[in-house]
């Protein structure tokens, strides 16, 4: 099932459009080229909305927020909701600034967002309107952890209901729900994140799984959590002692280019809850 | 001959302007230090002349067009004409928004450039005044193939004279021409096209090429297209089972740092049409 | 001693902010995780403010300076001094264009700075007011020599006692000093030049540093230019004959992460003057 998901984005290479920040956008465009994806990235309002119609995806990420691109998002989102293209939500540091709260609420209010992926902290955030987050990372005080997992699944269930959208909490355990269904996921490892961008290149390869699976969101999602978590763990038994976190990034999104449906099936560690 | 051209990158250091993306531009400064050139970016309308004014050659990318930069280029690429320094253009996506394909016109009409890098269909979009562009990569119908090939040399020609700039028209087979020769070359690896941003990296290293070789820019420009598809075989060449995309492309950037003169001159596929 | 600095570092995870160049911003985030620190970055004006309150320190780089940022520069200094946090100032290109030499010397008259780091060139354009930089890197003529070392030491206690802030200056011999004591480092390769930003690296990860031992910045800025340098000296003899700037620049970020403040104390090579 996850396999097949891999396959759709290899077979219909989803051209997304990427209104995201400048720490992590190449990366975000390389694992986007890795797992099968095509890249593009505009946030000049005067064109994007030509860029959201050529593409079949929008990828909305506030990693580097400034009051030019907010315009951009807005229209954008709109663009894609009119022509019923899929659209994900990164709302990185949402609760680090009021700019990026009242930013995330907005643009929650006025687009459509098939998928919301964050760590706990910002998705609190955006479910509660005010959070804490240290910086771009989650709370301590939020991790999610096995005796709070029916919580925090039950939360994002709740969140799934009122936004319509599927939630993707990423930490040490990925929660990836819709209404009625959980998908609890195992994969990764913590050394991911002493990376940056691990999400940011997350909600990119999404966007492509959701394009290219139109009719299978939930399992898209899914699908594109346990290949990067997966990609992680290959990555990391790679490793050699000289290597650090700057190899490890080269091969994750290695792992990702050799990533096949066949070893996604055997290495997706998941529970639906 | 065309060793010679990155002899004289390597003994000249030239200094190169880059008004660019952000998606692209760490692996455009990275592979102008590879090549022997050293890269400063700067795009803020303000100190774009003075930038222009220490630097020895100047490279215009549209990759991430926002109209603040719009006017940089204009001034940019006005002030290193009246100092005769040589302009390289890379239209990345014109085609793909309205935005992008008048700001390539009024970017053709204003500057001369000594060099204009593009895929077929973004090369048709200047030419021709419209184009169907694949997001940033060419059109499939497009793609330049050996039957084509003599109609795509005798365009490429036809627009390098009414430009009187040479003309790359990179992909497959690259196309490097001036009005009255063309060089067919056969360099490259197609997984090239899994990296973002090789297009972006080899208008910045011809940019050097130009730079240091002002009297020869054909076969500056050539030497830059078969150092950059060259640098791709011996990349693809060293890579293992477990390497993807991403150690690719450090591994491109790797090679164009060990390429020597000699090297070049054994490794280049070119044929003169 | 100076291996208590990293591994305070390593303690604390200090959060930096930084507003910083969109050239080696990916790099400078993940040089940050690699020494233990955690990075955010935010150049938006309305945001600043709320995001230098969150952390525990600053770094501000002019490399791509424009108009927009500079005010979120200016506020973001003064709410870290206003918090007592530690600002380090990166004057990138100061010299090579009229707007970045007034810009820096606004910043030095409205912000005061703990440590103020860049090149030979870039320093005495701080302190002379003028000054010739080729383009970002230092000027041959200014090049600091073991002759010439005396003097330069010497002008640096001279810039710190007028600024109030430790001074970096990096090169061959790389000076720290405060008024009455400096640093002569002589970590580090040639090599490290043909990498772009690892100047900008260095900053980020120094901001940490000095997060972490408030106390004793002088000793703090000192490890964090060894620990760059040995990190690029061991990174240079990993090196095979296929690797270049590329694998390079990975190896560097990997030897900070796998540094331990024992390997520091042993690496380190410094007199005081």
């Amino acid at each position: 099932m996850l396999g097949e998901m891999l396959e759709n984005v290899r077979k219909n290479t989803p051209l997304i459009h990427n209104i995201t920040n400048y720490v992590t956008v190449n990366d975000c465009a390389n694992i986007l080229l890795a797992c099968g994806g095509s890249p593009i990235m505009s946030d000049e309002e005067e064109e994007v909305c030509d860029i959201t119609t050529i593409c079949g995806g929008l990828n909305i990420n506030m990693g580097t927020l400034n009051t030019r691109t907010i315009t951009s998002m807005l229209k954008a989102g709109k663009r894609a909701n009119e022509l019923d293209h899929p659209v994900i939500f990164d709302p990185v540091g949402a609760g680090a600034s009021a700019l990026r709260t009242e930013t995330a609420k907005k643009l929650m209010e006025e687009v459509h967002f098939s998928v919301i992926r964050g760590n706990i902290s910002e998705i609190k955030t955006l479910a509660l309107g005010s959070g804490t987050t240290k910086g771009v990372d989650a709370d301590i005080a939020d991790k999610v952890t096995e005796d709070k997992l029916d919580e925090v699944v039950a939360f994002a269930k709740k969140f799934s209901k009122e936004t319509n959208a599927v939630v993707a909490i990423t930490g040490a355990i990925d929660i990836v729900a819709d209404s009625k269904k959980a998908y609890c996921i195992r994969n990764g490892h913590p050394m991911m994140s002493s990376i940056t961008g691990t999400g940011c290149q997350l909600s990119a390869m999404t966007a492509a799984f959701i394009t290219a699976n139109k009719e299978n969101m939930l399992e898209a999602v899914a699908a594109s959590v346990c290949t990067m978590g997966y990609a992680g763990e290959i990555a990391h038994k790679r490793l050699t002692p000289k290597d650090g976190n700057s190899s490890y990034r080269n091969y994750i999104i290695d792992a990702v280019y050799n990533m096949t449906p066949e070893m996604l099936e055997d290495g997706a560690k998941y529970e639906v809850r």
